[in-house]
């Protein structure tokens, strides 16, 4: 039997998404072959934007629009932060999503930095390819005095933890890590 | 803290998928910016694909591409049907999903058509809005000497599995509906 191409490669497509398989991915193309073409054209157009109009806040590394991030780079203001919030203290997180979860569901005030992932010699991930060199360059400018380690539990999130303490040891920050196990709000 | 529109943008686009909340969404929508630009790019590629290169076989209402089924339309030839096959039995779906599921786990031979759904007299959904007309169309032609109803368990898919059988009495054709309950190949 004759199979459309267009919809095999659709199916294949849809299997980037984070924990769809190819029966999901199918169910999925076949639901979106139903229902409205407008839906189906308005996400891939979001798609598309999320390429080319999301970038990251070049101080935190939080996901902005470009415009804004553009603004940004013209006043070297942290736009990205309410005013009020507390410059002195970081937030340093493994990515910019976990920085979303903590300001969704505590009352942290401080400042954030997302790092790009954790440090994996194995992988041939050093610092620098995680964005710790962004974070020297802050840590420099002496506007920082304590820092919050929020990586994850695994061997990489500690190995990066062990490591930002020991960066942090050249500029007397008192660094501290968040508590696991303990629900937010609990 | 402000936060990118068009990330919001996108999970909120992304909600359309089945069985996507706006939880899965976030992940999604996460994995998608940490990822690949050419895959998100790719999708989205195939997404508007399609919208507008896949179309139905006017005579079975299967998945085409377009050009094959407007060489079709030239030939009126049952093109998405491999050579060999009984077209004088005619298996029903509900949805050209369905199809493929038959076709890939039975040996069944024969042909198929698609409704696009049940009817569903509370919904307004009537007969000829499901393409009983199509199926009455050939039905006429004299070729169809027996229909198997695949269509679904739901008072919904046994209205319109009774409403065909009704049908067929016009015309002298073996009716059968497909087992439930048994599994497939069991």
């Amino acid at each position: 039997m004759k199979q459309s191409k267009n919809l095999i490669d659709l199916i294949e497509a849809l299997t980037v998404l984070p924990g769809i398989g190819k029966k999901s991915a199918q169910r999925m193309a076949y639901k979106l072959l139903r229902s409205n073409k407008d839906k189906t054209e308005h996400l891939a157009a979001k798609l598309i934007n999320s390429i080319t109009e999301i970038s990251t806040c070049p101080i935190c590394g939080i996901y902005l629009d470009k415009e804004d991030s553009q603004l940004q780079n013209a006043t070297d203001k942290h736009l990205c932060l309410d005013e009020g919030r507390d410059e002195s203290v970081v937030c340093i997180t493994e990515s910019p999503s976990d920085i979303y979860v903590i300001e969704n569901n505590t009352n942290y005030n401080g400042d954030y930095f997302s790092l790009s992932g954790n440090i994996s010699p194995l992988d041939g991930i050093g610092p620098d390819e995680i964005g710790i060199d962004r974070l020297r360059v802050r840590l420099a400018k002496g506007i920082i005095k304590e820092i919050i380690l929020a990586t994850s539990t695994t061997i990489e999130g500690e190995a990066t933890a062990h490591y930002i303490r020991e960066l942090c040891k050249d500029y007397d920050i008192k660094v501290s890590r968040i508590a696991f196990g303990v629900p937010l709000n609990g």
